[in-house]
């Protein structure tokens, strides 16, 4: 998608240890125009699925998964980081390692929002190591549902999460690959 | 907003110690149809106000800022409640008591996306005791930007937060505010 590879050249800021900042326009600041194109290519790319459901993980997938969920008609459901009293007891949990703050966390869903009969697709900001969406396929796992796909919007290439999943034979598509980056360099798979 | 209220008496579930389930359709599971049109009703109400950004906090006002964020064509920032490793130290920050979680949290926006020239519509979905959005209001206010108001979802009138907000003078639309409510009835002013 070259309008969001542009806008990563433009305004993405590369930090030490593999960080990349993409805070003024995708996860902090959100360009409300670039993500609902992004939601279109996520469309356009899932349109044969039978997609009853968009899973997203709180709390920068919401965003996206809430303006991309406008053009399949269909509701978001976000997974939650920590145990909450307003949730229910009756949850789908799994464990999960963050790439971002160096902690396990649990990641969990109320059974209420997903079933045998949904078809998932699983939406994102980042593909690293894959911990987030693995958590996120688990949970589809444990409730039954069929993987439609994930969506990604920045994948970083040289890490192991992509390649992992598309390995279990999930269909993946990540909107912008990034292959390698350095200080001063940043190029596209 | 009688679509939203007429959703709230059909789908919300009382919980014992004033909790109002709505994460059928709003805060874990979100119906995006609803959710557009209450930020259409957003637009309706501050039509007149010259917005050049909205303001939410995370999780679960993100998906209800970038939909409303649409009708009035302004990106969203969102706060963080805790400090990540992905912000800059120049951030605007304030602590916040949470009624849900029964504890004290850090509220952190970086202050490249706040500047005294915005006009900032603060978005939320729940508005109980008031602490969260009092928490944004102080980081508003950090900034030098103007609060145009407060757009909230469900506010629970019984409880002080929209009393007191409203004191202060700042204009505050709520979308249904609930008056009472028992395990088995639910009153709104």
């Amino acid at each position: 998608m070259d309008l969001l590879k542009e806008r990563i050249l433009g305004d993405g800021i590369v930090k030490p240890g593999n960080v990349l900042k993409v805070d003024s326009f995708l996860n902090h600041q959100m360009d409300i125009d670039l993500i609902n194109k992004i939601g279109q290519e996520f469309k356009r790319l899932f349109a044969d699925e039978p997609i009853t459901k968009i899973l997203t993980i709180e709390a920068s997938g919401i965003g996206i998964a809430c303006l991309t969920a406008q053009y399949f008609n269909v509701p978001v459901v976000f997974a939650k980081k920590s145990q909450s009293i307003n949730l229910e007891g009756d949850v789908y949990s799994t464990k999960v390692e963050s790439f971002t703050h160096k902690r396990e966390y649990d990641v969990i869903l109320s059974k209420k929002f997903l079933t045998a009969e949904d078809h998932v697709l699983i939406i994102d900001d980042f593909l690293a190591n894959g911990c987030a969406l693995r958590g996120l396929i688990d949970i589809v796992n444990y409730s039954g549902a069929t993987i439609a796909g994930a969506g990604i919007v920045i994948e970083k290439g040289f890490q192991c999460g992509g390649k992992v999943i598309r390995e279990t034979g999930i269909r993946l598509e990540s909107l912008a690959i990034i292959e390698s980056m350095t200080d001063d360099a940043l190029t596209f798979a």
